[in-house]
């Protein structure tokens, strides 16, 4: 088994998931080609996933392929974006055919959920990562930042946080089917592109919630030089969850935005003025969200 | 020294290149926006370089990372398309802020020299690994892949190769100012943009030469359906390199097609028939090129 066999095999497995539509070139030549609107922009992220720090390596293949993409197309949702492709970039120890077809399963599941493509990756040999580059579109102008916090906006959210880290909490790692509901949603999250058209008339900054909550809502209010109060008993919280789990807890990916009124199906949670930092219940927020290279 | 810091001094390092003109939004947010020019496709493509497979771990930091985003913009050019940005996902057993603004210059002086931008991009804690998803446009309809080679083409190279091979086949690796030429060849490639006018105009098909001539011919031959044969005596060789180097190895970044007549600046070593496989001076070429996985 050599490379260009994992990667035909990879590419039998994605399916009409490797191209159709908007790509012109899929997988198998020096790049893709991807049709691009006219007078829209692309959205494009890159993220990690490094097993034992973003996924327990023994979870079942095709859960980590579905996990990886959707987490990273996560952040094109967060730019109220239309999702459209996705590059994977895969490190492995050995070449492992059945493993790899697990996980561009899973990827493939993804895929078909976000509507997106899989059009492109790589293969080297290297401790277990999956890499991937996530890529949407969206009307020139239109694209939602963590910068565009008003004083005077409300803060809200698109869901019941804190069930994803109830379950990397307590190490709730053995998974069978049917997941428990807390594993569902550390395993299986769904990036919030439903909530994009919501976002887009109504939001004037948004994040998905990945770093954790409180964490999250720092980066818009640093982004955009306000200060953002929430108050604790307004967080919605998952029913496995504990409040601690729903505020600093991440990998939810759910939507945090500001803006001057509730999107569609969005939860007000707090307020943003003038000033800086988040606080909570009048309390100022220190930096608690997962950071790979703190202490 | 956390994450965020890492990303600020990077971001402080890319200057200019972090973003400008088709850049909406650059790093810092949850992902970067892009304009896209209307009539015009994207060429998509992602590459991975482990430290002590792709690169020698020791080797200058700003070496490093020049030749990083320089491989992964070759396939780019290999499709004849405008580079215009690329992700970078980074992977780093401890923070090491001095390294990485080291890797960070040299990743500006590629995209100054590429004339892209370096916008957007991901910290993780793991071994040492760069990541890089290259971007660019192309006039819908234009873009040159493996699978054009027609009989009757003639096979061209873009310049010397074996350069890089000679440094890898040496061990060459303890760089000092000015490196040899074998060592500039292996660290600093070009990336071939300066041709793709010419490519467009005479090429059937392309692809960069990454793992070696006979095996990125064999990738044409396999793509196009035909029978590819190349003369020995007729490949341009680097003056410090073998015949060995210029046919099997790999990392010199030049383009190799096939077309009609010769694209400017291009030498022709061979011509395409009906049939299969890679053919020099009349014998089979077996697969020798750099395979992450075979045995």
């Amino acid at each position: 088994m050599d490379e260009f066999a994992l990667i035909d095999a990879v590419v039998e497995v994605l399916g009409d998931r490797a191209g159709g539509d908007w790509i012109a070139v899929g997988p198998g030549d020096d790049a893709a080609v991807i049709d691009v609107s006219p007078g829209h922009q692309l959205v494009a992220s890159i993220d990690a996933l490094i097993a034992g720090v973003h996924f327990p390596a023994d979870a079942p293949a095709r859960l980590i392929g579905y996990r990886a993409l959707m987490v990273s197309l996560s952040d094109v949702a967060a730019m109220a974006a239309t999702p459209r492709y996705v590059l994977v970039s895969l490190t492995l120890p050995e070449p492992d055919v059945s493993w790899c077809r697990e996980l561009a399963l899973g990827m493939r599941d993804a895929a078909q959920a976000a509507d997106v493509y899989l059009c492109g990756g790589n293969f080297s040999r290297g401790e277990l990562a999956i890499h991937v580059s996530a890529h949407g579109e969206i009307s020139a102008g239109e694209a939602l930042t963590r910068s565009g916090a008003q004083p005077g906006d409300g803060v809200f959210v698109s869901g019941e946080l804190g069930g994803a880290a109830a379950c990397v909490r307590q190490r709730d790692f053995e998974f069978t089917e049917p997941l428990r509901p807390q594993q569902f949603r550390y395993m299986c999250p769904q990036a919030r592109f439903d909530v994009a058209p919501a976002l887009r008339g109504d939001a004037s900054a948004a994040i998905d919630v990945s770093d954790g909550l409180a964490q999250d809502l720092a980066h818009i209010s640093r982004a955009s030089g306000v200060r953002v109060d929430i108050t604790a008993d307004s967080v919605p919280v998952h029913p496995d969850a504990t409040l601690e789990d729903a505020l600093y807890g991440g990998d939810d990916y759910e939507i945090a935005c500001t803006g001057p009124r509730a999107p569609e199906g969005f939860v007000r949670i707090g307020e943003v003025s003038a000033g800086g930092g988040v606080w909570i219940d009048g309390a100022r927020f220190e930096q608690r969200g997962y950071n790979h290279f703190s202490a």
